[in-house]
């Protein structure tokens, strides 16, 4: 399972939204290699509006769950993980500091352009897996 | 956004469990044509615990959301729409035979060997997509 996650380069990440309600969208991510937490940048301007969403749900809400699935058209071939956990907002200091390094070091993206807001955090309590 | 939902092979389903929390499956969907209604079923055995789980969430609350979004190395093509609706778990009756004929029409898998359970319907309220 952790090797699964460690390797995907998209997951989806869900949070509760005022209602409540489920609120989801897709995220790159970056999983601690020691440690069960995840860490997903806010990414710049354009989405400026949306990332604001993800992070007043989580400030409200802690409770997310994030999903790393494999789709195949031979449907044996089907996996999927998911991490059920409490997710924070880390706006500075040096927690945000390894966590924007640890993205920086999976995606050659954020090496050539590193997001400048708040990361989440994921501290991972439950993990299931399909089939 | 309409065709590149119905397009999709694959979406992922955000709903509320207890706590609430919130509970996220990938699931292959179809979208009705000439209605906001997108059906999916709920496959067989291996996975009836968890099958059940979302069944159970979508009978207590209804909100539920679904997401498509494509992911690329290239970043300035990623792209994803959203969903958010009501759910409703369809046991029998005309509903269920318009969804399998819906999702038959659109998976050569379900052909070949249709989903025995009920059907989860989803009745969508927003769209939204980005970017």
């Amino acid at each position: 399972m952790r090797s699964r996650v460690a390797a995907a380069r998209v997951a989806r990440l869900a949070t509760l939204a005022e209602g409540p309600r489920p609120h989801l969208v897709p995220c790159c991510f970056a999983l601690e290699d020691d440690r069960d937490t995840v860490y997903s940048a806010v990414d710049g301007k354009p989405k400026s509006t949306l990332a604001l969403r993800r992070l007043a749900n989580l400030r409200s809400h802690h409770r997310a769950s994030l999903l790393v699935d494999h789709y195949d058209e031979d449907w044996s071939a089907l996996w999927w993980v998911r991490v059920d956990g409490a997710g924070r907002v880390v706006d500075d200091g040096t927690e945000r500091d390894r966590a924007l390094a640890l993205l920086a070091a999976k995606y050659e993206q954020y090496r050539r352009d590193p997001p400048p807001g708040p990361v989440i955090a994921l501290d991972l309590s439950t993990w299931r897996a399909w089939p």
